[in-house]
C-alpha cells in the first residue's frame, strides 16, 4: 500500500458519515412523503377524489353524519329495507343472512352510524382467514398481483403525473386490493358468482389485457356461453364439477385465493424463460388443471405452442427495440429526451433525461411526452403483443393470427418511420437546416404542464 | 332625427313587403318540398328503397296484393300458422293472444288483405295511451330522442347527400320513431323483453355510442350477465325488484316511456354545464335511481367523477379545436373549404364555403369532403370522446382509461399534422411553389358526385 | 399450306413428346412433394408442430405409449373417471352413453391403448352417414368450405412462407375439416349445442369474418341473447321451433350439413352477380328460410338492400384498385415487386415478380412483403369490406354504417398516399435524386428470411 493510498484511506469516514446521515434521512423522507392529504409515496402531491372514499376506505372514508346513534343488525335491516332495498335483498339472499347466527350489517360496518366504515379485506379476513391469508400471500410475488394493485399504483409517479380525472379510472380496478367486493359483489358475496367469468370482466378486459374477450372467443368460452346458465355454480372448482373451465377454474383452482404464484409469463410484458426450474414446477401445476379433461399430451403440446408464439412475438419486439436503440444512438428522436418536459415527479428523468426503451429501462412508465416512434413501440408492445399473448394463452386462435398481423404491420411502420427520420436528418444536414423547435407540439397542454396546475 | 333619416324611413315598406312575400313563400316551399316521392324536407330529391316500406310504413307500405278478401283474427291465425308459423307462435305466447278478448292480427293490421297496414306507434297508442303519450312527449326535448329520430334524419341534408345504400343502414335504427317493435319484438311485444339490455343492443352499440358495450363491461353488466337469465323479468322496473340495473331500469325507471327528459350530458357531443338549475333537478332524479341500492354519497361521488372526466375531455377537445381554428385563419386546410365540392343540398355551404369546426358550427353534419386534419378531429370528437363519455357514465373504467389515452394520441397527431402543414407552407412559400390542385383526391367518386348521379 | 408450314409440321413431335414426359413427371412431382414429414403439397418443407397431432390426426397422431393393453368400453370409462373425469362426465351425458347399446370410447378410439386414434369425420361417418355425406359434398363447391379448409391451407404456399408459430393459429380453425368436434364439442357431441351460435364463435369471429359479432348485434341476435337460455334446443332446426334464427338455423336449415351450396356472395371477397340463374335459385332458398317468420316481401327487400350495399362497396374497392393499378403502371410502388424478396416457395413470383392487385391476381396470398399502399388496400378489402358485408348480411346496421365510413376513409388515405408517392417521384426526378435502397426495411427479419431459417 503506497503513501497516497494510506492518505486516502483516512478519508473513508466521509462516505461512511454520508451514509449514516443519508439512510435514516431516506427513511424519514419516505415516511414524511406518506403523511400528505393523499395516500402512498406521493401523498403530499395530490388530494383524493371523492370516490376514493370507497376505493381506499381506510384512508379516506368518512361516515355519513346525517344519522346519529348506535344500531344493531336487525335495526339496520329494518330501516334500509325502505331506504336501499336492493342491497337488503342481496344480503337476505346471502349466506350471511341465512347463517344460524346471521352476519349483520353492523358486524362489518360497525354500529355507530356516524363512524361506519367500509369493510376492507382485513375485515372480511376476520372470518375468512384462509382466503385472506392466501390473498395476502400474493405480495411475496410482487406486482402484478391483486394484493399489491392499489399500493403500487399509488406509489407510481405516473399516478401523480397524470390528471386525476383519468387515473381515477385506472384506480377503479386497482382498488381490488382494498375491496373483496370487486369479485364478490355487494351484499350477496356469493362464492358462486365469483366462480363465473363475469366476475373478472370489469377489470380483465380491454386493449392491454383482453382476458375475458379471448376466453369468450375460445372453445372453453363457447361452451360456457352456451351452457353456463344451467350449471350448478355452488359446486367447488374441482375436477369433474364443470364442463368447461372459467377464469377461476384455472387461475384459482380449488378455490385458491393466491393467484400470483402460478403465472409463467405473467402479463406477457417481458420475455420469460418458460423452462426455468421454477417455471417447470408451474407448468406441472397448469397441466394438473388441464388434465381434468384433456389428454396430458394435448395440454403439453398447447403449452409448447404458447412458448413458440411468445418466442416469435419477442423476435418482432426485439427487432423494433433494436431500431429504437439505434435511433437513440444517432440522436434522432424528435423531440429528444432532453428537449421534452420531464415528468415533474421523476427526479432521475430531470437530472438525466434519457429515452427509455423496453421493459427493463422502464418504458412502461414513460409513455407520455415521448416522440411518435417511441409511442408506436409502446402500442406495439402493450396492445398488440399482449393481445397475441392472451389469445395464445386462452386458446383464441383468431386473436393470435390478427395480433401477429398487427405486430408485423407495427414493425414495418416503425422501420418506415425510422427510415424517414434518418432520411430527413440526412437532408437537413446536407442543406445545413436546423430543425425547428417542436414547441407547439410539446410544451402546451401536456400532462406534465396540466398536472402542475391541476392535481 | 335628421332629414336623411326621415327620408330613409319612407323606404321601410320595402323590407316589410319582402317579408310579407317571403314568409308564406317559405311555408309554401317547405310544404312543396315534402310532396315528393320520398319523405321529409328532401322528399323530391330521393326515392324510397324497398325496405322503407317497413321503416316508414305510413309513407311507403303497400299491402301484398296476391291475397284478396276480408279476414277476421281467427282466420288470419289459421292460415298464417302454416305460412309464417314463427310469428304466430310469438303471438300465441303474447298477452294479446291470452287476453279475455284477444287482440288479433286484424286489430292492428286491418282486415282487408289488400289494404293491410304496418302498425305505427299511433296504432299501438290506441290501447297503450300512457306509453304512447310519454313517447310523444319526448319531442318537446328535441333531438336526440326516439320520437324525433326518423323525422330529423329525413330532414337532414346529409341524408340525401350520402348514397342511399349507406344511409339505409342509419335509418334502420332511426326508424324507432315509427316502430314500437324496435324494442318490443314482433309479435310477442312483451314488456319483459324490453326490460332487458338486449332490447337496446341493435342500435345502442358501435363506435359513436358504445352504450351496451360499456354497460356489459361494468359491474352492473357483470351481475346481469352472470345472473340475468334467472331473474323474473315480469316484475316492473322498481326498487328492490332487480339485483342490478339494466338500460331500462335507469333510463326508463318505473316503465317511463319518456327517455329524453332526464339526460344531463345528452350524447356527450357538446360541453354541458352539469350544474344548471335544470340539471340539478336531473341529478336528483338520477340519484333517486342509484339509491335504490347505493349509499347516496357514493352515487353523488360517481356523478362528480363523470363531471370531472367530461371537463378533462373537453380540455383536450378544445385544444384540438383551437389548433383547427388557427389553421383555418392561416388558410392551411388542404383542400380548403372553397376548393372542395359543396354538398349538393347545402345552399349555405355553396354560397359561403367555410370549414366548420366543432358542434356549434355544425361539423357533425359536414364530415365528408373535408381535409384530413378536420376528419381527424371529427374522429377524436365522435368516437374517442364519446367512448370516454359512455365509459364514464356507465362505469366501464377500462374504457375511460383507453379512450383518454386515444384522446391524448389524437391531440398529439392533430398537432403533429398541423406542424407539418405549417412547415410545408413555409417551405413552399420560401421556394415560391404553388401547391398542386388536389383534384385526383377530391373530385372523383366522392359522395357529392356520386349522389348527383345515383340517388 | 405453304412449304415452310409443312416443314414446321414435321416438328410437332417435339412439344408432344415434351408433354408426354411433363405430365407424368408433374404427377410424380406432386406425389413426391406430399411424402415429406409434414402434410400437403409442401410436406417436405415443414415439420409438424406437436399440436398437429390433434388437428390432422390421420397424418400425425401417435397414441400414448405409457399404457399397454386392449380395453373395452367399460374398462376405459372406469379408469378415465378418475384420470380425466371431465370428459367422462360429458360422455355420460351424451346420447352415445344412453343408447341401448352404448357407443363406448373404444368404438371411436380403438381398443389397443398403444394404437389409439383420434376420430376424424370418417370415423363419425360410420354411424352418421347422412351428415358425413353432406359434409363431404361441400368439396364440389370448392373453397371456402369446411370440408376443404385444412387441405387448401396446407397446399397454400403462404402456409410454409409464414412462421409455423403463427400459421398454427390459422390451422386451429382450418382443422374443422378433420374434426367433427370443432362444432360438436367432446365428448357430449350434442346436436343441441351445435344449433346454438356459440358453436361457431371460436372460428367465425374477428376482423376478416365478424359473423358472430354481427349476428349478436342484430335483432335476431338480440332475441337469442335475451331468451335463448330458455329455449328447447333439442328441437330440430325447422320452422316454428325457434323464436329467432341462429347461425345454424339459416345456414344449416333442417340440419343440412352441406353449408357451401347456398351462399350467394361467398365471403364477400370478390364481386358477384347476385342475379345469375344459379344465384336466383339460392335467393329462393334463402327466402324460404326467412319466410318461416317474415313476410316474404320484407325478406326480398332485405336481400335487395344487401345487393345495393355490395355494389356500393365494390365501387369504392374498384376505385382503390384503379389507383393501385395506375401506380403500378407508373412504377411507383416502393419497394417495387422486383426489389422485395420473393416468397421462397412461389416460383412464379421469383421468375416474374409482379405486384398483385385484387382478388383475381391473387393479392390475398401476397399480403406480406408488399409496399405500404398495397397493404392499405389489403386491409380495406379484407377487413373493412368484409365487415360491411357481414353487417349487411346479418342485419347489423351499425356495422354497415361504421364499415362504410371506414371504406371512405381508406379510399381517401390510399389516394392521399398515391398523391404523395407521385409528388415525391416528381420532386426526386426534378432534383435528379435516386431513392435510396430501402434495404433496412425489407431485407431483415421478414417472413421470407425468417422461414428459410426456422420452418
Amino acid at each position: 500500500m503506497g503513501a497516497t493510498a494510506v492518505k486516502r484511506a483516512r478519508y473513508i469516514w466521509i462516505p461512511l458519515l454520508a451514509l449514516l446521515i443519508a439512510i435514516p434521512a431516506g427513511f424519514y423522507y419516505v415516511h414524511w412523503s406518506q403523511q400528505g392529504e393523499g395516500a402512498g409515496f406521493y401523498s403530499r402531491l395530490w388530494s383524493p377524489e371523492a370516490i376514493f372514499a370507497y376505493w381506499a376506505p381506510d384512508d379516506f372514508y368518512d361516515s355519513v353524519q346525517s344519522v346519529e346513534g348506535r344500531f344493531e343488525g336487525p335495526a339496520c335491516v329494518s330501516c334500509h329495507s325502505a331506504i336501499t332495498p336492493g342491497i337488503v335483498n342481496d344480503w337476505r339472499a346471502s349466506r350471511h343472512a341465512r347463517a344460524e347466527t346471521p352476519v349483520y350489517c353492523s358486524d362489518c360496518h360497525g354500529d355507530d352510524h356516524r363512524r361506519l366504515h367500509m369493510p376492507t379485506p382485513r375485515v372480511c379476513g376476520e372470518c375468512h382467514a384462509t382466503q385472506h391469508g392466501q390473498f395476502l400471500d400474493e405480495r411475496r410475488f410482487g406486482f402484478p398481483s391483486h394484493a399489491l394493485a392499489l399500493e403500487r399504483a399509488l406509489d407510481a409517479n405516473h399516478f401523480v403525473d397524470k390528471p386525476k380525472a383519468e387515473v381515477t379510472a385506472c384506480l377503479q380496478c386497482h382498488s381490488v386490493a382494498a375491496k373483496c367486493d370487486s369479485c364478490h359483489t355487494r351484499h350477496r358475496f356469493a362464492a358462486a358468482e365469483a366462480r363465473r367469468p363475469e366476475a373478472c370482466i370489469t377489470c380483465h378486459s380491454g386493449p392491454p389485457h383482453p382476458d375475458v374477450e379471448s376466453y369468450f372467443a375460445s372453445a372453453h368460452g363457447q361452451i360456457y356461453l352456451a351452457e353456463g346458465a344451467e350449471w350448478d355454480w355452488s359446486k367447488p372448482l374441482r375436477e369433474g364439477n364443470y364442463r368447461a373451465p372459467t377464469c377461476a377454474y384455472c387461475h384459482m383452482h380449488q378455490g385458491q385465493h393466491q393467484v400470483a404464484d402460478k403465472p409463467i409469463w405473467k402479463f406477457g410484458i417481458k420475455q420469460v424463460n418458460p423452462l426455468t426450474s421454477a417455471n417447470r414446477v408451474r407448468r406441472k401445476r397448469w397441466l394438473e388443471v388441464c388434465d381434468d379433461c384433456h389428454d396430458e399430451a394435448l395440454a403439453r403440446d398447447a403449452l409448447v405452442g404458447l412458448d413458440r408464439e411468445r418466442k416469435r412475438a419477442w423476435e418482432k419486439l426485439y427487432a423494433a427495440e433494436a431500431e429504437l436503440r439505434s435511433l437513440r444512438e444517432e440522436n434522432l428522436f424528435h423531440p429528444a429526451a432532453g428537449s421534452r418536459p420531464p415528468y415533474p415527479n421523476d427526479w432521475l428523468d430531470r437530472l438525466w433525461p434519457r429515452a427509455r426503451i423496453g421493459f427493463f429501462e422502464g418504458q412502461a412508465s414513460a409513455f407520455y411526452n415521448v416522440s411518435p416512434i417511441e409511442r408506436d413501440y409502446f402500442e406495439m408492445w402493450y396492445f398488440d403483443n399482449l393481445s397475441a399473448y392472451k389469445g395464445a394463452a386462452h386458446g383464441d386462435a383468431e386473436r393470435v393470427q390478427a395480433a401477429h398481423a398487427r405486430l408485423d404491420a407495427d414493425l414495418k411502420a416503425i422501420r418506415a418511420r425510422a427510415d424517414r427520420l434518418r432520411e430527413q436528418a440526412r437532408r437537413e444536414q446536407a442543406a445545413g437546416i436546423v430543425a425547428p423547435d417542436p414547441s407547439s407540439l410539446w410544451l402546451n397542454g401536456e400532462y406534465t404542464e396540466f398536472n402542475r396546475e391541476h392535481n
